[in-house]
């Protein structure tokens, strides 16, 4: 069965965030006021598995041993078939 | 009222997306096999406004001025209070 795993990798709360600083100062000139940013990734990945749970694993488990660094990132899945 | 508002912005469909392909080519020299793989980034905004569709309307001028690239990107805005 075909699957879509929506897995966003952000930064840990309290990591700094350099990108998201400037995206906010850069905002602010051009006259939009924000009292916060944060910036995440998306991988939006389409995989076979046998059923919904196999599928958040495999994506964990790409996570884990690709997709985040586990010392600055935190990480969301979602499945849906 | 304060309002967060999630923008996702990703390559418009048949954009070549070089990054997603490295990241699947990883995955698969990993073991993980995958139909198919997108990157998009978000933006998770936090902004004042009168109401939902003036923080809808500031995020979509927001994307239009300095998030995102018209010709390359598409995106989606959720507005959540």
């Amino acid at each position: 069965m075909k699957f879509d795993v929506a897995i966003t990798i952000g930064l840990k709360e309290g990591m700094l965030d350099p990108e998201a600083r400037a995206i906010r100062h850069a905002l602010s000139n051009l006259g939009f006021s924000t009292e916060s940013l944060a910036t995440a990734r998306v991988f939006q990945v389409s995989l076979e598995a046998q059923d919904r749970d196999e599928a958040y694993a495999r994506a964990e488990e790409m996570c884990a041993r690709l997709l985040a660094n586990p010392v600055i990132h935190r990480y969301r899945i979602e499945v849906s078939s």
